[in-house]
Parts: structure tokens; sequence; C-alpha cells
């Protein structure tokens, strides 16, 4: 019953669109996308061009701790960046699948995800033991921190919330309407937080490799990761702006519109 | 004949509010209301501590670039966190005001933002050229300029519709209100890039300051501006919850919503 209520509700929203506003709203759309995508794999290639280009590439051994470091920014950027953000952007995007498939993808990116931040947080704190420098004294850690637990979280309530999907769909529709929300407000600050770990890491680590004198002399290095900053910027410009554009169109008030989306 | 119908609408959603929700509703709101102010006073009352107990407090002289130094992120703190998150937040608390009061309030908070914000950055402008350093050659600097440039557009506009709406409220209504929620969305981007501007400085001015022996040491100093950046996050998170909870408490759909905020 849920189901047909909101199936009805969704393709009536999607007629008064298209009378209302038509092709501009799907070209807008489009851009958009095509917008994000390029700057969510553009984010990852630069990070991993940076590495090579002037860091030596990759490692994980004993004699060579700095290689080794190299894998805690790629990795960070690809799962909290580019593979969180697609996941966030194709909840929102792939209005037209059933839900369950949505549902999927989400999981899937999410999954991909989740060892990059491991194995990127393992790097560096084997890195810091290594080098026999202190952990967790920087801001740049303590956001990472949190912003980590935060995923973790996440991840397990989604999780948990899908199995209970699996097993019964009915009986848990309104505990897991009532997770909606809040999921979709931590999701939010997650995604934000990981942005702004980042920025602090880029910073960090700018003025580390460079030091502050060819920081400000501005060399090619300097203005590489500043590039990947504008970029994790970027993203989280369009991302908040994708967020805020479906609340606009969403013509259904609060009840109906959180009864919506456990169904889909 | 818009006010009359949103205020009947207003008075509807507080009733059924104290009907469903009651004490408990208040009471949280009463709990985040407080913990806002007491942080974002403390995140400037910390940041004053810091450049006296640890930075020799303030100056404007050529013979003392360091104390003149200082001057920015106390005031980029108090315009961009303090000032414009309580225009932010009152904008949203003070709904049993009439709201013209509350447009007042909002502009006069922003009011206070702007000169904080102008004199923060010349501070540190003249600091650069004093000593020679490079201008914008930072990602924290890119991340400001955007953040300032923002907010400078926010104003102009903000101000420009505030002018409108006192010599004719009628006749411009329907401009006015569609440009609250372009005005509220790019209010959003600029506070969080207010906060990532706040977090790359202060990561920059601790390895400046301490260097990475001392900063990954531990020291006092550390761990204090660790905690400013820690506030400031803080601060983002309650800003982002008061926003998205009166989102679900508007039981409005749209285009009521949008002629309610005009009238607002
Ligand atoms: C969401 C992304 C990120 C998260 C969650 C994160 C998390 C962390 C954590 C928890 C540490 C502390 C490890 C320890 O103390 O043992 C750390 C260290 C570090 N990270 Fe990241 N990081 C992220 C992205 C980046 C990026 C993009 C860079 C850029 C190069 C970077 C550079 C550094 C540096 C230089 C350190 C060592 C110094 C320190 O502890 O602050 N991080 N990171
Ligand atoms: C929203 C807040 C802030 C904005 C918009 C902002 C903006 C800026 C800008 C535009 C510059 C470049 C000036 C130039 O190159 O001539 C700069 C420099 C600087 N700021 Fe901030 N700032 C903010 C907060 C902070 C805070 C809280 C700190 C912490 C101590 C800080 C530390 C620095 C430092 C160390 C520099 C000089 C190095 C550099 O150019 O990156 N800033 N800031």
């Amino acid at each position: 019953m849920a189901r047909g209520k909101s199936q009805n509700q969704r393709s009536r929203s999607y007629e008064s669109d298209e009378h209302e506003r038509g092709a501009c709203e799907w070209c807008e759309y489009a851009l958009v996308i095509t917008l994000a995508t390029i700057l969510l794999i553009g984010v990852s290639a630069l990070t991993v061009f940076w590495v090579f280009y002037y860091r030596e590439g990759y490692a994980w051994a004993d004699d060579l701790p700095d290689k080794q470091f190299n894998l805690h920014p790629t990795l960070m950027v690809a799962g909290f960046i580019t593979f969180s953000g697609f996941s966030v952007l194709l909840y929102r995007i792939c209005r037209c699948f059933r839900r369950i498939y949505v549902k999927l993808l989400h999981a899937i990116f999410h999954a991909l995800a989740f060892p990059c931040i491991v194995i990127g947080f393992l790097a560096v704190l084997d890195y810091h033991n290594k080098k026999g420098i202190n952990n967790f004294y920087s801001l740049h850690s303590w956001i990472g921190f949190v912003a980590m637990g935060l995923f973790g979280i996440q991840y397990a309530v989604g999780f948990f919330s899908f199995l209970l999907l699996l097993i019964c769909n009915k009986g848990t529709a309104g505990f897991r309407a009532s997770l909606v929300p809040v999921h979709a407000a931590f999701g939010i600050l997650t995604f934000v937080l990981g942005v702004a770990a980042c920025l602090t890491g880029l910073t960090e680590k700018a003025i580390f490799s460079l030091g502050a004198e060819r920081y400000s002399g501005m060399v090619d290095e300097g203005i590489i990761i500043n590039a990947i900053g504008v970029a994790c910027i970027a993203i989280l410009a369009v991302v908040m702006y994708i967020l805020s554009r479906d609340k606009f169109r969403t013509p259904e008030s609060r009840g109906q519109h959180i009864r919506a989306s456990v169904d889909l």
C-alpha cells in the first residue's frame, strides 16, 4: 500500500516537473551530474599524479616510510571523497531506478570506501610508529578521527537496517523510517568532516614537505596540492547544491516524505 | 493577505507541535540554544586567551608584525564564526518574534561581522607585505578568498533586498521570495567555507609558530590551537543540526513555505 501511494506521488511530481520546467530541468541535471563525475574522478586522479610526479610513488616497506605515507592521502581521498561522493550522489540522482537497486549501489560504493579508509589510516599509523612520531597530536588527526568514527557508525547502522529490510521489510518500516533523517544528517556531517580532514591534511603536508619558504614561493607542487584542495571544496559545493535542489523539488510534506523514503 | 495566511499557518504548526511533543521539544530547543551560545562565545574567548597567553597580545605597528598578525585569527573567528553563527541561529530560533525584527537582528549581526572580516584581512595582508612574504600562495588563503568573496556578495544581496522590502514590500515579494532559497544555500556554503578557512589557518599557524617537532610533542599551545578548531567543528555540527531540525519541523510544502518566508 505504501508502495502504491509513493509511486503514484513520484510520477505525479515527475509530470508536473516536466510541465513546469521541461528540457531546462533535464539539461541542468545532466550538467551537474557531468560536473560532479569529472570532479570526483579528477580529485583522485590529481592525487595519484601528485604522488607519482612529486612524491616518488607508493610502497609499504620499513626502509621506505615516506613512500608508505603516500598511500594515506591517496586512499583517504578515494574513500572519503570519490567513493563516498558517488555514493551520496547516486542516491539522489537515480530516481527512476527501483529503490532497492539504488540502495545496493549505495552499499557497494560504501563497501569500496571502507577498505580504502582502513588501509589509508593504517598506512599513516604505521608510518608514525616507524618514524617514532606521536600519534594524534594534530588538529588534522582529531578531525580525521571523528570523521572515521562517524563513518564507521554510519556504516554499521546502514548495514544493519539494510539487513532488516531483507529479512522483514514491512515489520521494520516504521523503525527504519525514523532512521532515515538521522542517517542522512550524519552522512552529510561525515562528508563535511572528511573534506575538512583533507584540507587540513593537505595544508600540513605542503608545509612539511616543501617547507614554509618554498610553499610561499609558489612552487609547482604547492599549486598542485592547493588544486587538490580546491577540487575537494568544489565537490562539497556541488554535493550541497544537489542535496538542496532535491529538497526544493520534493513537493511532499514531512510525514509523507518520510513514509515515502521507507518504501524507497 | 499573505501575512494573514502565513500567520495562521504558523500558529497552527505551533499548536500541533505542542500537542504532539510538548515539553520535551522545548527542553531540547533550550538545550541546543544554550550549547550554541556557549560554543559561539567560547571559541572567540579561547582565541583571545590563546593570543594573550602564548602570542603576546595585539598591535598594529611596523616593528611588531607578529602582534599585528594576531589580529587576523581573532577577528576572522569573531566575524566568520561568532557573529555569523549568531546571525544564522537567531533567524531560525526567534520564531515568535515579528519577522521584521528578526531580519533586523540578522542584519545587525552581519554588520558587526563585516568590519571584523575587513580589518582581519587587512591585518594579514599588511603583515605579509611588511615581511616581504607572497600573498595568496596557500590553500588556506584561497579558501579564505572565496569565503570572503561569497560573504561580500551575500551581504550586498541581503542588504539590497532588505532595502527593497522597506521601500516596496508587496511589489517585490515575488522577486525576494525567489532569492530566499539561493540566499540560504549560499549562506550555508559561506559558513562552511569560513570554518574550513579557520581549520586550515589554525593548522598552518600551529606548524609555523611551534614547528613540527614541538607540535607533535603535544605542547600546551598545540592542544589549545586544536581546541579552537574542535570548537569550530562543534559549532558547524550544531548549526547543521538546527537547520536540519528546522526543515523537519516545517509542515509546509514548498510553495507555501516560500510564500511564508517572504512575508517573514
Ligand atoms: C578524510 C580524509 C583523511 C582522514 C580521515 C585522515 C586521518 C588522519 C589521521 C587519523 C591521522 C593521524 C595518524 C596518527 O597520528 O597516527 C592522519 C595523519 C596525517 N594525515 Fe591524514 N587523513 C585524511 C586525509 C589526508 C590528506 C588528503 C592528506 C594530504 C596529504 C593527509 C595528510 C596527513 C599527514 C601529513 C599526517 C601526519 C601528521 C599528523 O598526524 O597530523 N591526510 N590523518
Ligand atoms: C574565516 C576565517 C579566515 C579567513 C577568511 C582567512 C583568510 C586569509 C587570507 C585571504 C590570507 C592570505 C593573505 C595574504 O596572502 O596576503 C590568510 C593568511 C593567513 N591566515 Fe587566515 N583566514 C581566516 C582564519 C584564520 C585563522 C583562524 C588562522 C589561525 C591562526 C589563520 C591563519 C593565517 C595564516 C598563518 C596566514 C598566513 C599564511 C598564508 O597566507 O596562508 N587564518 N588568511
